[in-house]
């Protein structure tokens, strides 16, 4: 194993080691997998064990999340371009699914489902019961991030106009969401 | 090497190989890099030489596409699950870049210039010139796809009000691009 | 992605793909990841979604399962070859850890702690609360298997002596434990 | 390739790359592959040549080691977490073998043999000849390390019971192993 | 992605990132993607987009090279050690192939082909045709590197003797070309 | 593990896997490893133990082959295009070693020496002493191949003319190997 690092350089691979004698348990365990704080645009929260957060898991090819969603909230489209989520469904119901140019894989999951969301799909889960909705999520690499579609075509700075003409959006959607997601022209 | 018969299952890593026997030098070589033919939605089109098209490049990690885009065409918006994408200019001027949730790496390329895409990244190609474009792109996948947004959402036949809670588009605007694209709800 | 089909024979990076026409939704969903039965030598449960209870994480490195186990129970030293363990407290405490030539790396875990064990590491898991104890696990290997090292020593037809030749126990105890695991000589 | 300069940080896929222009023939040379000093607890030694000890093999994939057993002797119970090993006879008998939960997969080995230790598997090596038998290793990664299941279980600080507990064996024998193996607890 | 920093150590995939609020569009576009001298012994150029020169590349398992060809030119026998290589014909006529120890695949490739040269095969491209001849060539690897046959053998301090001795080469033929590609011994 | 039915298709990553029902230890020991007949032209001989002779090292990135070279005699000039090799000397001495096209990394070794070939390099083995010489090779991958230079380029059917234009050697050279070596043309 190779814990990482987090204040030297990164490699294409992860974090440089530390070195063995600094290393104790504390290093292979993560506190406050917790509800997150729902009160935000999406009414939900991801609360992440990634390598950043959690050094232990560094070169291993293993992350987790945890997601609350408030009743009636939703983690909206989002990619996460190296790595396939696993979810496990804690409580409530969440309605998930990924989708290629051909198909859409979606389910009404409750208590006792797993999912698998296949590496770079753009995918989605919506709280679709009464109350609040809590999942584990897991990752296939110690960094996933979250691309969030909103995100990634409405809080740039590109402008309007070339965001509707690669998009297909009209220009006033378009002009609606940058104001709503924070980003300009 | 291992030439795919396209006629046997996949696994994970790609197509069974081909007897040796049967290996010809015509399995390493693909005929057609030409222009396609552009007159569709986008003005635009995508001449691909992935596996199912070229066998020789089966579990070698690599494969090819051409790309052509009329005046004022452009491929909107799309990711490679997985694979890395490489442009390489050939005539005329595009703007291509990809996103970031908290970036947009985008540039004016003209002949003589080469882009790196990096994996999953949602990126697009827009003919920012006069005339047609060329590039001609790499992959580091033998069997990249290619996942265009406005088919991922406006395609399917997901319910027009759930595609708008998982994206905050208005309604309005997912009915009409379902219209354009073929999608039905 | 690449559904299994269980049918066909595995290569050594997972199962043949099930043609895409046959693939539904519910090849990405895996049920029943429910508390199961506890009364056993060990006190303990593993509920698997391993590939072949999942198809849909075939070829994807990722799996998960459900570890529930009964007030004074454990699930005792065990490996998984190919495979980072990661925990998700959901219930109860667990004292989990693993152990290299030179150090353990052990904790007592609650509910909010997530901890990794790297791949193919001997580790344990021990219930050492009050009533149940109930974890989520996911592993960076679509099939990790889990070999546990009572099983591994005590439930073959290895002679006795030979057993306690490579292992330094004495003779009577692996008589004792061949006893109790199923094993002979 | 990449040679190991040993005085910078490892990442988690090795050690960082000595300048091109330091690095000569001998890097890639490894002398001292004879026969170890056998006059140990275990009446067996392993010389190895891994990146530690042989840094041209740095980011390669492969190491080597050289097992000298005198008559009686063993390499007792043990694992590599990363790595597959295989064996090639030089000198006597050998008796090796790895199990899973469902068999055991044992030979006597005499020159001429090569057997292979897929990765990760819980394995064994015993003279089961006259004299001195010698084999050469080789491990499919330039680090793979060597996991002596007593050292593991008895050479730590856990309590006995804790031991007991987790590996069903009877506290007296953990205490008496414990003495054994330099363990406390 | 991991944009290099070229001036950091190399580790075995790649070079350490640069800080993200050092990166810029500029990183992922490489100028220069034109014509080179071929006025050398080969009547040749590559001019090389790797990761030294190219530092978006980094870590992505693809890069790009330009090859130009004067008439009766060629780039005479060469093996990329970790990289497969994909060709795309731009203007003119290139004789291309690869061979094993029992077969050579090769092809008279004009505009409109693409032809793919396995990992760390031997190859070969030859302008068979009238004029310049060029093509657009990317790897599967950010640093693919080339080995020319003739400065392997020829290049290099080795005596003619020994050279003559492991290739089956005449002294007087090891002599003549250890003349021209710089080689003493 | 997954032992190669070696009836069945090929993969990119290897053999199908036989069922577990029909696995014995012997699949995972190769009886052999002994002496070759030297009286070739090389006065060397190669005893593999590849995926094809070995059936349990399929998808395990490892195998072997004893090397046996006459006085006198040698390997000459080849590549393995996937596969690092680890030499372990055993009898007499070889002078051996690989070149880049900036040095040659060569040295004469005696028993106790370990050397390593990295993945792709053109390199050679020579006995440089008195009597037999004896190597023990492990390769990083369970089916190197072996590509001796003189066979690739003199046992094919290009023309005299091509194989010289290619190499710079004189045709009168090329002809002279091609006889030897059986090609025609």
């Amino acid at each position: 194993f190779c814990v990482a690092d987090l204040k030297a350089p990164e490699t294409p691979t992860g974090y440089h080691c530390k070195p063995l004698t600094n290393i104790t348990a504390d290093d292979f365990v993560f506190h406050g997998f917790v509800a997150g704080d729902t009160k935000n645009t999406f009414n939900a929260a991801l609360t992440s064990a990634f390598v950043t957060d959690f050094p232990g898991v560094n070169g291993l090819g293993i992350s987790a999340a945890r997601l609350d969603i408030a009743e009636g909230g939703s983690i909206p489209m989002h990619t996460h371009p190296g790595a396939t989520e696993l979810l496990i469904m804690v409580k409530g119901e969440i309605t998930a699914g990924f989708m290629t140019t051909s198909a859409v894989y979606s389910k009404k999951l409750k208590v006792g489902d797993v999912m698998v969301f296949p590496q770079g799909m753009l995918h989605f889960q919506v709280n679709s019961g009464k109350g609040e909705a809590t999942a584990f999520l897991s990752f296939s690499s110690a960094n996933p991030g979250a691309q969030l579609l909103d995100l990634l075509l409405f809080a740039n700075n590109l402008s309007s106009d070339f965001v509707a003409q690669t998009t297909f959006l009209d220009v006033a959607q378009v002009k609606k969401l940058k104001t709503r997601f924070g980003g300009r022209g």
